[in-house]
């Protein structure tokens, strides 16, 4: 897909217009990527939903969340990433996570 | 790692607790593969940032985000995965990339 013509960049020289088109590729490919990571994340939170509500477990589990975080933040300063961001990410997944499991528990399956 | 022994799942049978375990194994491998390809982002989106602030581009650029998030919406709809969701996440993410190209133009580098 040809990003390096739209945008802020048309006014840019045409060698930091190619870098610019060459990052926004990498960040592309990388986007598609986490977007299919995670249709395969939700497909096992869904699964759990289901789990959890045929065995009347509460949707949200902070045990379960605090452990996350904190292997999370680990996994993200060793990659370089800002482990704060991360635990905000993550946080911002399981809400949603816990907002579809709510809605299994009450017997509305949002992905059916 | 084993997560099948804490939290939530402690009470329930033995069956069910493997269950959960399988899964929320399968979630933890996910969310290292997203951590690590968001830390990969992160590498692409600093150097945006420094070509940004060099060429004197503006740190935010509506028509790239309005691009992108067309895309994701439509790949997250062939995954399977809501794309109100996947706009939302892409939102999140663009606005600590945008809070770190502000960081660069200014002078202050949020990764040294």
């Amino acid at each position: 897909m040809n990003t390096s013509n739209t945008g802020i960049a048309g006014d840019a020289d045409p060698a930091v217009r190619a870098e610019l088109a060459r990052l926004r590729e990498s960040i592309d490919n990388i986007d598609a990527a986490v977007v299919h990571m995670l249709a395969e994340r939700f497909k096992c939170t869904q699964q759990v939903g289901h789990l959890k509500a045929a065995h009347q477990l509460p949707p949200a589990d902070p045990s379960r969340e605090a452990h996350q975080i904190a292997r999370l933040r680990r996994l993200a300063e060793n990659a370089k990433l800002d482990p704060a961001f991360a635990e905000k990410l993550l946080n911002f997944i399981i809400a949603e996570v816990i907002r579809h499991h709510e809605r299994i528990a009450d017997g509305a399956d949002p992905r059916e």
